[in-house]
């Protein structure tokens, strides 16, 4: 047997508790896989009081997580503090840069820094691991990087916040508003008192960014993805979209498209028979597409203690067996810097609502701002009529660029019987 | 960048075929990805003059596959051969104990001989790999053995055998007998001429035991899997099931029960809405219970050149980054014997299909059968009334053992006014 691995958790949050009681509970085991003992020397968290569940005697405390990048007895820091900035960041570096590894749960910190910090860690020859970082329990990091990596990867797409499909599940069931399902989401945990980085999209490009980085071997490339979150969600159109035959998902989604990368994180309607479609609750769900493998499809808990903690161990028994692996597939300085396609040439096809009054009259005119912008119709519904009364209109229309969407539904929204501005909502498909 | 790595290629089917083509078509990326080219140097079939679709030229050539155990410009044999005997179990030894890498796609051979094979490869260093040997595309091996090694695995399940989940999809989509939709899948090259590996459910048995062992730390053991094919699945079963709420899949299952480990390969009917009973046509799906993760799911192509190869090149990659992972995640000399529980000891609900005339005189008579073996029947469904004619009567019962449970079916079948020997299906759940 080889040397112990000694780690040193920085964040003793639920993720590192976590990590603390799977080490201890699942010890022989662990050592057998990793073929040499792992164990904590080091911890720092802000609360020494605060009781977490687990057994910390012996162990070493700083207050100050920053002390934990030069400790001699720590091999690897479990940088498990969060955000992009701050300690997290300053920490991550100085540990790696004094020539120690990090695996991180931090997503944030990877999808701004993770170029930067990849470069430190091979410098130093040693590793960066995040599988924590993306859908928590579900392997994706080491499938893409390890398991697909015959392949060029075309796409991927997945369901990537669990507290986005446990709502948008949940209004599905229920017929419940947006704003009625968060709420009791937030009593049950399930969303943070400030939602904003769930719900507006922001965590799920988080994790694209990421994944688009090893799929493609493009530098980390977080600002170029089109973000926009499920607070505009109606119980109305997730009705008619099940009448369309779709869900409605919190979908990231890269694509390898002839002009460059394509990230964007939006709610999508998808074939009501899709795998993805059947990905509900606070499940996650990766569909990556791969030019020879085809689809394959991961899925899991993306989130809370035990999945999270199990996939930040999957990297430190990675750590422990040896494994050299640069942490974006290839070595940091051969990513290609990314040639990002912008969301306005997005195609594809799309799912229009308009609220309108006296819908006969107004079909000529609404015909008539689709020709204008060569957007051409699939179907069209009219759930019912009601003279005098706004009636919900739905259209689908065939693959369309972006921008030729916005530019009629701009149009479509100055026709006087149409009462508010029209609900638009991407439509994925096997194909786009 | 570092020395090539030279692989030797025994088999030229329609895996080997694609693993030269996917090594020519992405060949610029899987170097970047190993840190290091990949040449193929030396192949060995026994056709020359067939037109495979690659380029064979500058290869060297050998008609006995036996010769690439100790060719100097080998680094990795990939044996892709098949059968548990004969050549390839002779060459991968060989090849093994001359200090070469072996890379196999054989589910066979790993399942007769993986333990014996997996020490000498540890004995001389070097990497014995077989990602490609289960569930083809999917990277379940790495899954298990990387991805999840924090966890216990308390259960694993799954669909590994795309010909049987095509019979199985297409009988419940069209109404029609085994024997029909078999004979359409030989047509299409989905099964083949003698289908009895597959069919029979031998295939998944051997892949079973393969995932069995790296979740549990055991040897490969595959005399113990209780091994149960499709041929008796009828249209009736399948319909009545769907009215019950289930699909019926051949699944091949591995637990961790208190008195052993239980293996097991049968057709089942599962919840309608379960992930699993989501995986149709020639897909492959595999469910794995981890102890802290939670069910983590994995779909995808479970055969044909490009997942198959994909798979292999995986495991290539692997090896060309200098892992050195024992070959079921442990070292072999510390794997486990199995303590194997017997199939009369398995414990799930069943559902039976009785024929029987004259129903309502019957039920008496059954559920003293029932009575008489502590089986607790859960529901009953007559499906039609028809007296004097042979009728349907449908029940399943809760969790009951298997041995009393196959006491009661003989009971039954005793019974005058049932027909024919009852029809037995296990019932899989997500708590069984």
């Amino acid at each position: 047997m080889n040397t112990p691995l000694k780690i040193g958790i920085a964040g003793l949050g639920t993720v590192g508790a976590g990590v603390i009681k799977i080490l201890q509970t699942n010890e022989a085991q662990i050592s057998a896989r990793s073929g040499r003992d792992i164990i904590v020397t080091v911890v720092s968290a802000r609360d020494r009081n605060k009781d977490r569940g687990v057994n910390l005697g012996g162990l070493k405390w700083f207050d100050d997580a920053a002390k934990l990048a030069d400790q001699d007895d720590v091999d690897i820091v479990l940088e498990l503090i969060g955000g992009s900035e701050g300690v997290a960041k300053s920490l991550t570096e100085n540990a790696l840069s004094n020539g120690k590894h990090v695996v991180t749960a931090n997503k944030a910190l990877i999808a701004h820094h993770g170029t930067a910090l990849a470069m430190i860690a091979e410098q130093k020859d040693v590793c960066l691991a995040f599988e924590a970082a993306v859908a928590g329990g579900i392997p994706i990091i080491k499938a893409l990087r390890d398991g697909l990596a015959a392949n060029k990867i075309k796409r991927l797409y997945g369901i990537m916040n669990g507290t986005c499909n446990y709502i948008l599940t949940n209004m599905a069931e229920s017929g419940r508003s947006f704003e009625d399902v968060l709420d009791e989401a937030q009593k049950l945990c399930y969303a943070e008192t400030d939602p904003s980085f769930d719900v507006d999209g922001v965590d799920t490009a988080h994790k694209l960014a990421i994944l688009a980085s090893i799929a493609f071997g493009t530098e980390v490339d977080f600002e170029s993805v089109y973000t926009e979150g499920i607070r505009k969600v109606s119980p109305i159109d997730i009705q008619l979209a099940e009448r369309l035959g779709y869900g409605i998902k919190l979908l990231g989604v890269a694509k390898q498209t002839q002009n460059g990368i394509e990230q964007r994180v939006h709610p999508c309607m998808v074939p009501i028979n899709s795998p993805i479609n059947h990905v509900s609750g606070v499940f996650n769900g990766v569909v990556v597409d791969g030019d020879f493998v085809d689809s394959t499809i991961y899925e899991g808990r993306g989130a809370g203690a035990g999945p999270t903690a199990s996939a930040v161990i999957a990297d430190i028994i990675d750590i422990a067996r040896g494994l050299r692996i640069p942490a974006f597939g290839v070595p940091a300085g051969s990513l290609a810097k990314p040639q990002t396609v912008a969301m306005s040439e997005h195609l594809g096809p799309y799912y229009v609502r308009l609220m309108v009054v006296d819908a006969p009259g107004v079909f000529a005119e609404v015909a008539g701002c689709l020709r204008d912008h060569n957007v051409s119709m699939e179907s069209v519904l009219q759930q019912s009529r009601d003279l005098g009364e706004p009636v919900p209109v739905v259209m689908t229309v065939h693959e369309t660029k972006e921008s030729d969407m916005l530019n009629t539904l701009n149009d479509i929204a100055n026709i006087e019987a149409v009462v508010e501005y029209p609900t638009m909502i991407r439509i994925q498909t096997f194909q786009n």
